[in-house]
C-alpha cells in the first residue's frame, strides 16, 4: 500500500493505493474514529461488481450501514438526486458524527460529497473512485457540486474527504471508453508538472493498455502526488490550481458543442492540450518539438489529438460563453515543455485559426 | 458606529453597528474590494420598507444590483426556494467574485447564506440583519441552512459572512412579536455569558421597549461580542458554542409541540431558560435565587417564563425525538449563576416533574 497525504492542516488526509483495499474498506474507516453507521452511495453500474465487497467490510468494522443506488450517468449529478439523498439520509439517521462513502465515479463522487459537505452543515466523506477519471483527479481536492439546467457544477462546495481509497483492481473491469477517459487526465499531470511520469507512459504506451496497468500504482501515486501538491498551495481555487485545467478550455467547448454526447471528458481534454500545444509552439511560447512528443504519446495510448469536425466559429462562441459562464477562468495553461507549465492570461482570441493549424 | 471583530483568521469579518448603516451598504460593500455586482435577497415585508435604500446605495457606490423577493416566513426556507435563487442567481451573472447580499431576519438571512455557501462553490455574503433576533444572533457566525419536510435546518454549510451591518434604527418598525422574539436570545446572552448586560437590562426594563431601546447599541455590541467570543473558540459547533443553546433543549420541544404556531422561538427559549434553571437550583447546581432575578427580567420584558399548557409526556418525547434527530447534542446548558455558564452532559429525563414545578 502507498499512502498519499494532503496536507491542508486540520483538513489533511490520506490517499490511499493499494490492489484490493476495497476489500479493507472497514478497518480504515473504523480508523477514523467516532463513527456508528455509514451511507454508501453507489450506482448502478458499479453496485453490482462492489457494493457487497464495501458493505460487507463496513460491518465487519463494527458500522452498521445503509446504502443509495442511483442511476449511473451525469444526469444523475443534479438537485433532484440531491434531495433524494437528504431524505435516504434521514431515514436512515446518519448524525454528525457518522460518514458517507462515494462508491463510483466522478457523478457520484461530486454528488455524495455534496451530500456529505451539506448534511447536518457537512459530516465526513470517504472517496472510493472506481474509475481512473475518479482516481487519479476528482476524488481527491475536496471539490463537489452538482449540475444545474444552466451550467454543470454551478452550485457546490469545497469539502475535502477524511479518507481516499484507490484501488487499483477495480480498472480491470473499467470499459475501454472510461478507461480512456481517465489517460487523459493522467497525460495532463506529466505535461504540466511530471516528466518522469510523462516519460514513464512513453515506455509502457507500447505495450498497450496491458502496459500502463503493470506500473498503474506509480502511475497512480504519482498523479496523486502532483494533485494533493498543487491543491494544497491553492485548496480553494483561486490561482494556481488552474494549471489543472490545461487542455480543458478547448476541452470543454468541444464536449459543449458535441452536446456531452461527443468526446468523453478525458479525451476531450486531449485533444485541447494537442491543440493549445501545438498553438503555443507556433508562437514561441513552447520549447520546439513538444507537440510532436505529445501526439506522439497521445497516438500510442489511442488518444484523439485532432479537433472533430466542429467550425472554429462555434468552438469560440462556446468558450466565449464559458468565459462569461461565470465559472471560467481567463487564464489558459501553457506548457514550457513537457513537465514545466504556466498561466497565460489570454482570451478565446488565442485559439483563432485552429481549424487551420491541427 | 461601533465595530466587532469576528477573529476566525482568514475568514475574520467586522460586524458594524450603527443608525442609519443600512443606507450606507454600498460604501461598506465597495471597501470588500473585487465585486461587480451584488445579488440582495430579501422578503416581503422587508423589501418595502428597506431594499431602495440598500440597492440605491450599492448602485452609487458603482455595483451593478439584482434583487429577489421572497415570499415572508419560516416555509421559504426550503430546498425549492433554495433552487429558484439558484436560477435568479445565474440570470443575474452572478460571478465568484461577486457579492449576495441578505436583507432580512434569519430565514432569508440563513437562506440567502447557504445559496451564497454553494453557489460556484461559495461566493462572499453581506448580512444585512432586520429583526432582533437575527441581529444578535442567526447573522454571526456563520450558520446557514435551509429546511427539509423531516427537520429544520438538516442541511445547510458553515459559511461566515464577509460583512454584517447591524442597523438599530429598523428595529422601530419592528413588531412587537418579533421584537419579543429577539428579546429572548438578548437575555440569554445576558444568563450564559454577560452579567453586566443582565444588570443593563434589569436596570432599562422597567421603562418598557423605549427604555431598552435607549441603550440598543451597547446592548447589541454586547450580544455579538460575547457570540463572536464563543465563535471564535469554536467555529464549527464542536464544544463550547453548544451553551448558545441555553434553554433551546425545551425551547424546541415547546416549539415542536406547538407545531410552530405557538410562541416564537425567542419566547420559547425564554421559557426553556426559566424552566431549566428552576430545576438545576432545585438541584444544587445553580445559586440560589437565579430563577427568582430571571424570572423578575422576563416579567418586566413581558417574555413568557412559564410552561404553555402541553402534557408533560409530549413535552419529554419531542426531546427524545430532537435528540435521535441527529442534529442535536446530548448537553444541557447550566447555569452556575447570572452570567456564568457550563455544558452538563445529561438527557431529558433531566426535565421529568417540571410540569409540577413550574
Amino acid at each position: 500500500m502507498q499512502t498519499v497525504t494532503v496536507p491542508l492542516g486540520e483538513r489533511s488526509y490520506d490517499v490511499r493505493i493499494g490492489k484490493g483495499i476495497l476489500s479493507r474498506t472497514g478497518q480504515h474507516a473504523a480508523a477514523l474514529g467516532g463513527a456508528r453507521a455509514a451511507a454508501v452511495i453507489t450506482d448502478d453500474q458499479v453496485a453490482p461488481l462492489y457494493l457487497q465487497t464495501v458493505t460487507g467490510s463496513l460491518q465487519a468494522a463494527g458500522l452498521q450501514t445503509f446504502s443509495r443506488v442511483l442511476p449511473h450517468g451525469e444526469q444523475t449529478k443534479s438537485l433532484s438526486s440531491l434531495s433524494s439523498l437528504y431524505a435516504f439520509l434521514a431515514e436512515s439517521g446518519i448524525q454528525r458524527s457518522d460518514l458517507i462513502i462515494a462508491l463510483g465515479g466522478g457523478v457520484i463522487g461530486d454528488l455524495a460529497g455534496f451530500a456529505a459537505a451539506t448534511w447536518l452543515r457537512g459530516i465526513r466523506l470517504i472517496q472510493l473512485p472506481t474509475s481512473l477519471l475518479a482516481q487519479v483527479d476528482s476524488s481527491v481536492g475536496g471539490k463537489v457540486a452538482v449540475d444545474m439546467p444552466f451550467g454543470k457544477n454551478m452550485v457546490g462546495a469545497f469539502h475535502q474527504p477524511s479518507l481516499v481509497l484507490c484501488d487499483p483492481t477495480v480498472l480491470d473491469t473499467l470499459p475501454e471508453t472510461f478507461w480512456r477517459d481517465g489517460l487523459g487526465e493522467v497525460v495532463k499531470y506529466g505535461c504540466i508538472m511530471d516528466e518522469p511520469l510523462f516519460s514513464l507512459l512513453e515506455e509502457q504506451a507500447a505495450s498497450g493498455r496491458p502496459g500502463i496497468m503493470q506500473v498503474m500504482d506509480t502511475v497512480l501515486s504519482s498523479c496523486i502526488q502532483d494533485k494533493a501538491d498543487v491543491v494544497a498551495r491553492d485548496e480553494h481555487d483561486t490561482g494556481l490550481r488552474m494549471i489543472l485545467n490545461f487542455g480543458h478550455t478547448l476541452g470543454h467547448a468541444i464536449e459543449t458543442c458535441q452536446h456531452y454526447e461527443g468526446l468523453t471528458h478525458g479525451c476531450a481534454v486531449a485533444v485541447g492540450m494537442q491543440i493549445i500545444t501545438e498553438l503555443s509552439e507556433a508562437r514561441s511560447l513552447t520549447e520546439p518539438g513538444t507537440a510532436a512528443r505529445l501526439r506522439r504519446l497521445l497516438e500510442q495510448l489511442s488518444l484523439p489529438h485532432t479537433l472533430p469536425p466542429i467550425q472554429e466559429s462555434l468552438l469560440l462562441q462556446a468558450m466565449q460563453m464559458d468565459k462569461k459562464n461565470l465559472n471560467a477562468s481567463l487564464h489558459l495553461v501553457i506548457l514550457e515543455r513537457i513537465g514545466t507549465s504556466h498561466l497565460l492570461h489570454s482570451d478565446p482570441g488565442f485559439f483563432a485559426g485552429m481549424t487551420q493549424a491541427s
